[in-house]
């Protein structure tokens, strides 16, 4: 298997963390965002969304969006539980991040973190603000009583989610005030095969 | 079942589709947005996301975000396919909608047709223009060799993909530069027990 994707992205970063989770083999090939490397007439071949990460199986199919990939390769592992209640509150917590995390967090940082926060994007990163907190609060009211998102086990709805939490500073977000978001990032942190972004 | 929801919303009516080809019984309850009937406490106690559609199983649990209650209705249906590769592929398709689609259609749609285009909204409603036409032209290039999004028969990719673009006109969007996605939103009319939005 191939993974198109750029170390600065927590939507490739969601699937290096799988993969070693789940110790799959893997190569991994370098697309530079910010170099417009995902607009080639090549790659776009292969997702004519130009989005990374994309997953490319060994017999030329490719698969794109990073929560898609987590579902395929999680499969019959147990980051994925069997159970349909839990398997709809896994893509739940999905589709929450895709829509009401990720467009606030994930943009407030790469704005911060990877453009500096220029003058003309200021406003853009102010208007993320809020969003961003309004999502972190509804994660933070789900772990006070829960170890992780879903049937109380590290599934791929926390793969899904920690990573643009756990880099959510870089977008100007102060965790401080989410003490059980924080306890379960470490929680994360500490669980064999772990692998830090970048 | 008990299904909580707007007649106005495309992601609300993905259930009412869903729903009613596969001949499902349930009870569906208004949720009023524009008044801010989501927001309430005895709604965020059911998602405290403050979002619908809702599904309230007979046990009183909840699952909430429309892709993801499209995904627990369908299993074991033909509208959900057995095998792994086209399960995800049915996930891609759907995670595009959220992030590439719904946010530029559903959102130009919501401003002119319920919002009036009122001129404080205007830059926002074209600054969702751009984006609206680029998920277009990616579902257009997918139908040219295709009837359905995935494997070639109706899913419930075609179902989340439907719900907003076959009222895109009432965002701005013309539909008549994609020829196929105009075939396409005819074949899924054309079904047995097709309901139409409202």
């Amino acid at each position: 298997m191939k993974v198109y994707g750029d170390k600065k992205s927590g939507n490739c970063y969601k699937i290096q963390l799988l993969m070693s989770f789940l110790g799959l083999d893997y190569e991994w090939v370098d697309v530079d965002i910010l170099a417009g490397e995902a607009r080639t007439a090549a790659f776009s071949a292969k997702n004519p969304n130009c989005k990374i990460p994309l997953l490319e199986l060994d017999d030329g199919r490719c698969l794109s969006e990073s929560n898609a990939i987590l579902n395929y390769l999680a499969e019959g592992s147990p980051m994925l539980p069997g159970d349909p209640f839990f398997r709809a509150q896994v893509l739940q917590w999905q589709f929450f991040e895709q829509y009401s995390h990720e467009p606030y967090i994930a943009v407030a940082r790469f704005i911060n973190k990877y453009l500096g926060l220029p003058e003309e994007r200021r406003q853009e990163y102010q208007s993320r603000q809020e969003g961003g907190h309004k999502a972190l609060a509804v994660m933070e009211q789900q772990l006070l009583d829960n170890d992780y998102l879903v049937a109380g086990q590290l599934t791929i709805a926390d793969i899904a989610l920690y990573a643009y939490t756990h880099v959510a500073h870089e977008g100007g977000f102060d965790l401080i005030a989410y003490p059980a978001l924080g306890a379960w990032l470490q929680r994360i942190e500490q669980q064999p095969h772990y692998v830090a972004m970048g």
